[in-house]
C-alpha cells in the first residue's frame, strides 16, 4: 500500500524538479494538500500557462509573454549598449542592480568544449547578426569568470575584431568560480563600472 | 523589470510550500519551464486532482480517493488490531515495513496543551467510537516519543481503561525527540515487536 494514485503522481512531478529528492517531494505533495483552493488553482494554472504563454524575446532571447520582452519594448532604454549574459536569471540580477539602462542578449549557455557545447549551441550567431543590424556600439560581456566564460568572451571578441564595436567585460569583485546567481548587487555594480576593453593583441 | 507575470505567479506558488525560499522558488519556476509538456500537464492536473479527488477515509482518516481507503477496503487485513498514528505519512512508513497486517487510525496531530491543541482537535473521539463499534482487541499507539506523544497515549489509555481493549505502545529503538519520518524500518520493526502493555497503575 502506498499513497493514492493522485498523490503519487504529484510526488513524481515534484521529484522531477532539480534538487528535490524522494522525501522532499513527499513533503511538498502533502503540503500541497493543505494549500488553499484558490492557491492550488493559481499554481495549477501557472504551470500550464508558462508552457503556453512564455516564449523567448525575438530580439534578445529573454523570457517574454509577447514577441518582444519588456526590456526590448521599453523606449526609454539606451539602445547602443548590449549586455551579454548566460541565462535569463542573470537579466533579472542585472535589472535588480537598477543602474544599467542598455539592452541584453541572453546566450542560453556558454561555450564548453568539454561538455561538447560549441558556439552553434548557444545564441552567438543571433548576437553577431543583431549587433550589426541594430548598430550596437558597445558589447559588455557579463558571463561568469570561468574557463567557459573566458572562452565564450574570446570567441565573441574574435568575431567582432574587424568591426568598430567596443567589446568590454565586467570586472572587479566577481570572484573566480562563483555562481553569478549569488553575486550581490554592489559587487555587480563595481564590476560594471570597472569593465575593461579587451582585445586579441 | 522582473520576470513575466506568469513566471512571477509560479514563483509565488512555489514560495508557499514549506522550506522553499525566494531563490529556490525562482530556480524551481525556471526549471518548470524546461519540463516536458506532458509532464507539466500531469503536474498541473495532479495539483487540481488532489483537491478534487483526495478525501479522508471514513473509517481510519487516512488519505483516500474513495470512501474507504485501500487498507480499510482490504479484506486480507486483520481487523482486530489498530495502529494509532499521528499523520498519514506515518501510515506509509508502517506499510513500507511490510510486517504489520492490522488496521490504522490517523489522529491528525497530537494533544499539545502548549499549542492550545486539545483532544477535541484531533481524531480521538472517532477512534474510541470505532474501537467499540468494530470490537477492536488491541490498540497499538505508534506516536513519537515526546511530551505530546506521551500525553496523547495516556489520554487514550484512560478513555479505554474500563474496557477490555489491550492498549500497547511501540517501544525500543525509536530515539526520544526523533521525527517519525526519519526512523528506519528496522528500528521500527523492533519497536513494533517490543510493544508493551501500558496501564495507569
Amino acid at each position: 500500500m502506498s499513497y493514492p494514485k493522485t498523490i503519487n503522481n504529484l510526488i513524481d512531478c515534484y521529484k522531477k524538479l532539480p534538487g528535490i529528492g524522494e522525501k522532499t517531494a513527499e513533503r511538498l505533495a502533502l503540503a500541497s494538500l493543505d494549500m488553499e483552493d484558490h492557491l492550488i488553482d493559481i499554481f495549477s494554472k501557472s504551470l500550464k500557462d508558462i508552457k503556453e504563454k512564455i516564449k523567448r524575446c525575438d530580439k534578445c532571447n529573454n523570457l517574454s509573454e509577447t514577441d518582444f520582452c519588456q526590456i526590448c519594448s521599453d523606449t526609454n532604454r539606451e539602445t547602443k549598449t548590449l549586455c551579454v549574459v548566460e541565462s535569463v536569471k542573470n537579466v533579472i540580477l542585472f535589472e535588480k542592480m537598477g543602474t544599467y539602462n542598455g539592452l541584453y542578449h541572453v546566450l542560453d549557455g556558454l561555450i564548453s568544449p568539454l561538455d561538447g557545447k560549441g558556439p552553434e549551441d548557444i545564441k552567438i550567431d543571433a548576437l553577431i547578426e543583431r549587433i550589426k543590424k541594430e548598430k550596437i556600439e558597445e558589447v559588455i560581456i557579463a558571463v561568469k569568470p570561468s574557463i567557459e566564460g573566458e572562452t565564450t568572451a574570446l570567441y565573441i571578441l574574435k568575431l567582432l575584431a574587424k568591426t568598430k564595436v567596443t567589446v568590454s567585460k565586467i570586472a572587479h569583485g566577481v570572484p573566480i568560480g562563483a555562481d553569478m546567481d549569488y553575486v550581490d548587487t554592489l559587487t555587480l555594480e563595481m564590476a560594471m563600472e570597472d569593465r575593461k576593453k579587451i582585445s586579441t593583441e
